[in-house]
């Protein structure tokens, strides 16, 4: 069965990877100057970049899709052959993308794909015949930097989505669409929740008021639940000595990622990629016994790693994040129950942000590995008959742990089905052993301690993002900026309306009064618009009793209640952080 | 009297830095290989730097300290005699440091000061004889880098004080002598509230779990009250492209402060010195209306700014610290508002934090400057009229203000009665104008805005380090890491104990239980000098009555009491702030 997905799974990539030459054929027949980069296949279709004469419009994309559509009825041969790189270099003559794609080639000889007129630099493999392209559609163009690097041409990059049956495409683009409607980018825009500046840099977010607001209830409630459950709120600072990752090992293993250095009196220093070290110095200002441990560092860690500007996307993919981070130094009898505390608290993060589903991942050790063979077995062990015993279902990925220790990853399940990497439960051998972090056992040796890493959220910023297109901008009463809207039907009901937004303030809700020279109606719409949970109209009838009618952003209306009826039903949604509004 | 004053003043001032010059004689009678630093005045004394074959010790102190009564006793007459830079180098022979000093003195000619066998560089003024310097003691030793460059030498610095009269004398070492218990640097290590390393880098704070819970208190604090008096909370990340700052005019005005940039795809990035330009980037995301100002944009921002690592100290000269920073976008109708508005919250946060008395100071326009002649008058007669009719005292600083437009500073004194750089409220021209910073008036004309910078407490390092004094550790209730810690008489109490500390933590308290083998005594002992606020006491007694026996820091036993009545009295306290517990 497994086996049958995979080949089913091969066969689509095919055909995707055959309906990008497709297009690319299209694309040379309606614009002959056209210069092609790379078209592989990816999730769910394919794509191509271009270097042409002009910006793509929508009605060229309506345009290749027909010529693709002549190029499949024709059903031309995909035919491969292979050439030197000399014969290569004159087969694609005028296409420098491609010239310098086979310069780097490491082989002698390079494959290439030609159906028709079109011929292709590529390993294949590739469908039988142009014919064999079944259901697809182009859905997008995008700027693309050449190889991702800003410092090269922009191209051109248009996405197709492409399937086996005309039913999946149709599922698909219905997929496709709601996702559009919930894009983060999209709606963090709209909703004024964070904006991210070319003039500052790219993938640097800044949170306006409103996403501050979300934020600041995340980290609130985040910094409770963790004081709660018996962690440290601690702070360290986003720069120190280079030296420090030295020691670790990051400077030698993860280089790409970090920034260059500063220098400051003839020290070098650079921002923190992660916050580990400050934590491991922390602990070792001073010797601790075994009776001390565990202790439990947490910190909402802003951290800054490079990634190319090309790969760059809204939240999800950036160059600063705050990591909702956790050190965990204990010993190895208490490595059990630390990590069934941490999976405990996992499944109550998830719980209360709304995600039913999600997939757990257990990864073992990998051929090259820190620390001893036993260390790996006991801490394998132990993260799986937690696992086990609190009755969660997950994958084993064999040998898919990172050098320094096993982990358990989480993958959260979004309202659409999507999947969004979340939390992350990590045992390290390195550390521990790079800065010798120990604590005096029973019999008084000093032993290592077992540290774990582990982040429930994973980072708030690519969190907040699966969050926003998780409930589609409509955010539950306890995380919406706005939780209330106050509409005076008239300007005579203004001052009953100040009333009742000073009490519900008073009560620590977020409300405003919508005091515009608007109607009722569009004042609703505008709320409806801004996802706020509640709409409060205030007339002469509600003023005369000191109510408020009720209208719920569903459109739902709840009609006239008494003000401190609705007090009660939005301080009860906030303090159980309801899903419900 | 003024001028009898400052006349005072020089007098003093000169006669330290006499004894400066017998302190040098002193060492160098004692050390005939010293090489000699500088010695200045300093505020109550003075301080030389020396470079000497082996470290001092205190020993060495009281030598000096009677060697220095022979040279006093000797009264020897301080002649002043000019020479030429050759002739000085040869005079200073053998002496590096002063060597370096003269190729650097702009003059042809350079001064020196003899008394007895010991000629140093100097301009002067000194007394007339040493038999003239008074009352004085020496205080410490502390390392310090030559020109305070880390790369340069550490020479030894010998700190005095030196003071008119010998009571005046006494009661200052009292005053040091107080201020030695409540140096936060001491206190910070005894109370395990933050460290800073030298791997990670001077200057940088790691805030471990009892700081941590101190500093998320105030934080909380802060921002709870900011939303309450209209301010958002947002958030900017910590780097950006160096361009911003070359707008700015920071790059070229504040070039020192600033770290080396780091490089990322071609484009240079910095570590932020201060929030502005990253809110003013998110006010410009949008056109914005006079009605829809002020604006009032709140951020715990973590800043990073270069300080030679020689003046570095404590909390309090630091290389990374967190403005409590807030920017209002409003119009100049609106300015005075808001300056009242920042002026009482300053008033409000200082009594919270048990500030009774601060000074304040107003600086008005210096000879260069930014914006218009009438921006500054009409900005200066805001901050002046505001203070005028909330009767606040205040005084004048003509000329002081910064470039950019006219402030309010205000120093705060300590419970010891020393001044801490507090609160500042700055009018800007010269940002709205660099980024052309806009609204739409009531005509319908765009105009610039008036953007006021204020930070409350400074900065939350310093503010903490000089809450640390304030308070010598013994913080009220509210702040207090640990609230309560529960003593258990014999092993038989502990879970009554815990049942204690279960229903406090339900309600949000910070307590635990000393659960150690230890006597009662030593408990209560230990909590004392941990300055824990209340300690319960549970035995028999007390787990028969459901009561706790009350002690606070104090010493003072308010002996057993229902559980229920020292629950409402803590609640009570850090609901209200309470500077008494």
């Amino acid at each position: 069965m497994a086996n049958e997905d995979a080949q089913a799974e091969s066969e689509l990539e095919t055909m995707r990877h055959s309906a990008a030459h497709v297009m690319a054929e299209a694309v040379q027949s309606l614009f002959p100057g056209a210069k092609f980069g790379i078209g592989p296949a990816i999730e769910d279709g394919f794509y191509y970049d271009f270097d042409l004469p002009r910006p793509l419009t929508n009605e060229d994309l309506a345009a290749i899709e027909a010529k693709m559509k002549e190029i499949i009825a024709a059903d031309a041969p995909f035919i491969r052959q292979e050439a030197t790189k000399d014969e290569a270099r004159r087969i694609f003559a005028g296409q420098p993308y491609k010239l310098e794609l086979i310069d780097e080639l490491p082989e002698d000889r390079v494959g290439t794909y030609r159906q028709s007129t079109f011929t292709d630099l590529c390993r294949g493999p590739h469908v039988a015949s142009t014919g064999k392209v079944k259901a697809f559609k182009l859905t997008s163009i995008a700027g693309a930097y050449w190889k991702g690097l800003e410092s090269r041409p922009m191209l051109q990059r248009i996405y197709g989505v492409a399937f086996l049956s005309p039913a999946d495409l149709e599922n698909h683009l219905k997929l496709l669409e709601e996702a559009a409607r919930r894009d983060h980018r999209k709606l963090g825009k709209e909703l004024d929740l964070f904006s991210i500046h070319e003039e500052a840099g790219p993938g640097l977010v800044m949170w306006h008021p409103k996403g501050g607001a979300i934020r600041r209830t995340i980290e609130d409630f985040w910094k409770d639940e963790h004081a709660r459950r018996g962690y440290d709120i601690v702070y360290t600072p986003h720069i120190a000595k280079v030296d420090l990752w030295k020691t670790s090992g990051h400077w030698d293993f993860y280089r790409e990622y970090l920034y260059s250095p500063m220098k400051v009196e003839e020290k070098e220093y650079i921002v923190k990629p992660m916050n580990c070290l400050g934590h491991i110095l922390m602990y070792k200002t001073q010797k601790h016994s075994y009776r001390e441990l565990p202790m439990r560092f947490a910190e909402l860690g802003t951290v800054y790693r490079y990634e190319r500007s090309g790969v760059l996307h809204g939240l999800t993919r950036v160059r600063g994040f705050t990591q909702d981070d956790a050190h965990i130094f204990c010993t190895p009898e208490q490595l059990e129950d630390e990590i069934s505390g941490v999976v405990d608290l996992v499944r109550f993060m998830m719980k209360t942000f709304g995600f039913e589903r999600y997939d757990l991942y257990l990864s073992t050790r990998p051929d090259k590995y820190a620390g001893s063979l036993e260390g790996w077995e006991h801490a394998t062990n132990t993260l799986a008959n937690v696992l086990n015993k609190m009755k969660v279902p997950y994958q084993v990925d064999p040998g898919e742990g990172v050098f320094y220790g096993p982990k358990i990853d989480i993958k959260l399940k979004d309202a659409i089905g999507r999947s969004w990497q979340g939390p992350t439960i990590q045992v390290d051998f390195n550390l521990p052993h790079r800065f010798d972090v120990t604590y005096v056992a029973a019999d008084g040796k000093e032993k290592q301690v077992f540290m774990v890493h582990r982040a429930v959220l994973g980072s708030l910023e690519r969190f907040m993002g699966c969050l926003i297109e998780h409930y589609a901008g409509a955010f539950p009463a306890w995380l919406a900026p706005v939780q209330a809207v106050i509409i005076p039907i008239a300007d005579r009901h203004l001052d009953y309306a100040r009333k009742v937004e000073a009490e519900l303030k008073a009560e620590g809700l977020r409300v405003r009064v919508d005091s515009r020279t608007e109607r009722m109606n569009a004042k609703i719409r505008q709320a409806q618009v801004d996802k706020v949970p509640y709409m409060l109209v205030v007339g002469d009838k509600e003023q005369a009793s000191q109510c408020v009618s009720l209208r719920l952003r569903s459109g739902e209306d709840l009609g006239a209640q008494p003000l401190a009826a609705f007090k009660s039903r939005a301080k009860n949604a906030v303090a159980t952080r309801s899903l419900e509004i």
